[in-house]
């Protein structure tokens, strides 16, 4: 490796991501060169990495849209970022406003992504880094947190939500939900977690396992049903969310887990329901998020951080381990 | 009859209605006694008189939710109205504001309704008729224009709207986006019906049996996609609602025509789409809605108005007949 | 006092209330009777003992808009509520939703109010008392705590809230606003309230008295200014209010202690700034508030208790004690 | 003056504008080199060539917020726009979104504006011109178009709305309150004003002068005030405003004609009102607010277009002259 060289992680046939090596990038007009220096996984990270995603990824692509690090260089004419700025990155690079004008450009797909110790990005592409936070806890928020910020969007005190399972955009949502003074229900198949998401705030903890009709007890247990479900499941999991939702209550549909199948008209309409497909979140957002948690000083839960070495083992912690909040890749 | 009788229409095993009399009912405290001048068919009236409802409807049971008429009678306490008068249902009888908190009783299922000379209703039950109305275009308002304005809520200058067929809520979808700035692309299968709805304002017509890909065409016509589908057909329509649907627009199900089959949750989440059920609406909004009307001037198309002794026919009119606009039952 | 008489407390030229006795009300059609059994004083009650109120006081109109107690007697045709239901009055008698249409007939002006043993007033007039609450709990908020969550109408987590002194509004505002995730300021002149102001969730206690410049100081310690002020002291306070607001924040004007003063056009629009108007609230936002009250089991704030004997005295400690929270006037 | 060279008018002790040469500016990175082909004037550009401005204007300050012309050339790592492009001026040069974080560096005052044949500024600052619109009509839209759109924000069918005058804002505002289906007053003091005032779609036009009560006077021809005032006047108009408005309306202030006074803060209070400050609006609604625009290819109305070289007699016709539209500078 040269020392103008940096390090990377490649999408590749021989595993999930292979080391390599190339030339660290000159930021552009406009562009400023990031230090990363900590990343995190998502569902749509599996599929990219597998070469299954609905677009076709390339070999050498380097994956990840969630990143954070220390602005190393600026280009000509940026004017938001110096030198030495802590910053992450937005999960849609341009998408600063209103509702998502079409996909784009993402990440790990159609350009090169975060696992990476050096990537050059528009000064319009990168926010703030909330002054309490760590860049490993930074680095979880560009896509899950602001996922489920957007999920609950317009839920307050005295709202019930109901959240399924502990991946990180239900346990960002349970924290949010939390702080907006919603009371939180969360599925889940383990006690061991249900007792975490217990302590991290949820009232009620329901045995998916145990409780094939979940989405009755849901209902059961609120005398009514939920306000507000986040489906994570999709195809699987929407029928439980209907039954759970109280009349005139709303489905947030990130569904990132699969949803390929159909949804029962009948039993939405006679619910009175709405569902909203949820597309990450804009860069307006992001910052009115990241101010709530600069104020309430709230801190992501980390599943487990990897080192930058050992990329490779956190995907297949991320695909195979039992997880409750983030997977982070470090320094 | 006696001089104390009034007529109705009951549901029966002999036929979509059977002419009855009974005894006229004396106002409770808070009700009004109504004497009925006209009333309206909405697509739920059919498996409700064809004993196909969700629900058991039992005979002898008086159809239709939608009627208009004068007060002919006030309970004691009654302070909302006064004898003289000119009222109208509501289509939800006790649902006064906010979200619908279930369905309740409803007029032609649990209880009897407008398809009669005089009705006792609670004052809280009927809105005031906007003046420049007939009772027959009054009769048109409760169910199928609420509906409509409902399923437009958020509507305004610039926006873009589908609607589908010439039925009662999209001709009246059609003069509410008109009034609202709004552009309306309609869905037909019959020429002398697109021209019509040409002249009630609609900009583009576009003829569902000779396309067939009616949704691709409609986004095409756009630039992308209309920012609102009014969707009627529920099953039979809702993958062409998605596909013309623009990025980050809403589908209203109204779904009256069958809405027994599912929905493609993994398009749905790619267009960043919001699906609204519409449960027709509340008092409040009605009150908001006749404001509108009246200051507007608007009135309801009128497919035909029968003579209330042919009760019969209207139904058969409405199941078979070629329609744009309300089917009215008179005097 | 014969049996079928009750007592209460007239407007009299003699003092601010003085005793009588009048017969029990009978509840006439879609009327309950209900024993109140606590009230509660707001501002606006010592201008109509004291007949300065801006409209007329005829003597022996029994005051206060506030009050709780057991539906005794329910008149013909009541649904709503049945005898023995614990319910609280509404501010409006009878504005059920929307924005108030007018002032209408008020309690302790052109009706009767609440410092009676009994009233009879319409069943849409009242609502259910959340179970969690005792009856002076409950006469605590129709005024005062509904005002407070209207003034606080789209205030979320992350937001910051200036409240003004130790009234029942600003307690109430204090509750709500933690609810609901936002960081609260309180001005106070005394050291002791502002001790209680901080228990109670104040994150910050301004002395108005030492800092006459607090709207300057309000903006220091939030870097920038509050999101939204709830203004309780109209034209004495409201030149802070400006000062202390955040561009593009919004003042809530409760105004109660004299608003006879003027504004600064150029000062409130080169903030980018909103003044809303809160007129109380109607019966919907009542309702959706005791939801939340009963969900997080909220408990109002009670600076006294006065037997009903003692409600002279009740007047002169609101209008001349140091108070923290509600005067709460009972059995 | 050099074929380098190009012309602009100045602030001047020695007029309202001189004229002035100097170097065509080369567009630094991230810039767009605009060759202006028009401009509008606005309320603000009198006290500013006046120097009467509240903040200080150096002289030789190119004045003029509001252009349209063509890109001739663009900096480094540009990518929204291209040579060739029909572009606009953003009235902040920096408000992407959301509510306006502070005043910011104003064209006129801290940077130099528009009344010039060439500049250069960032691509972020600029807009693209809907494509019915001439140069002319482009360059009335920046301030006055958009601070009337943000002015009537919420407006919808079958509200009523009042406006004042015949200002670029007010006839802007008459334009798209009658777009969204709303009824408009307008108060005049010129015949013939009024009758092109009910031309553009005036439903009653109020003259000032001659009924000096002429908010009492909306109020009743409303039955009971507008939803919605467009306050131009400031402490001049505010008691007026009050008087028109309905129970619960808003007075969006504008208020560019002289604020200096106060607001009566209780009669405000009686009318449950909301008063919102106007503080033009952010690029995210221009860019809606110009959807609108082409959608129903609005044409601006111009009172009159003068050559560059008569910049100083533009000026002196905005102040003096009877204007009904907007003031442009053309090439």
């Amino acid at each position: 490796m040269r020392a103008t060289d940096t390090r990377m992680f490649e999408v590749s046939d021989d595993g999930p991501v292979v080391p390599a090596e190339r030339p660290v990038p000159v930021p552009a007009a406009g562009e400023v060169l990031v230090r990363v220096r900590a990343r995190s996984l998502n569902a749509r990270d599996l599929p990219i990495v597998g070469r299954r995603y609905s677009v076709a990824v390339p070999p050498g692509r380097i994956p990840l849209s969630d990143g954070a690090g220390t602005v190393e260089a600026v280009g000509e004419g940026v004017s938001r970022f110096q030198v030495g700025d802590r910053v992450m990155s937005t999960f849609h690079p341009n998408h600063l406003y209103g509702p998502l004008p079409g996909w784009g450009e993402l990440y790990g797909v159609q350009r090169d992504g975060w696992l990476t110790e050096h990537i050059a990005v528009g000064e319009h592409s990168v926010v703030a880094v909330p002054e309490h936070l760590s860049f490993a806890e930074a680095a979880t928020l560009p896509c899950a947190a602001l996922t489920a910020w957007s999920a609950l969007s317009g839920i307050g005190a005295g709202d019930s939500v109901l959240l399924q399972g502990s991946g990180g955009v239900s346990v960002f949502a349970l924290q949010f939900a939390r702080l907006a003074g919603a009371r939180v229900l969360v599925t889940t198949s383990s006690a061991e977690k249900g007792r975490r998401l217990r302590e991290l705030g949820a009232s009620e903890v329901v045995d998916r396992t145990a409780t094939p009709e979940w989405g009755d007890q849901v209902r059961e247990l609120t005398g009514g049903g939920v306000d507000r479900v986040v489906d994570i499941g999709g195809a699987g999991t929407i029928a439980g969310s209907i039954a759970a939702l109280a009349q005139g209550g709303t489905i947030s549909l990130v569904g990132n887990l699969g949803s390929g199948g159909g949804m029962d008209l009948t039993r939405f309409l006679s619910r009175g329901a709405t569902l909203r497909a949820i597309t990450v979140g804009n860069r307006s957002d992001f910052e009115r998020m990241n101010r709530v948690i600069g104020l309430h000083q709230v801190r992501p839960v980390i599943d487990r951080i990897f080192p930058f070495e050992e990329s490779p083992a956190a995907f297949s912690h991320f695909e195979h381990g039992s997880r409750l909040g983030k997977v982070v890749i470090g320094d």
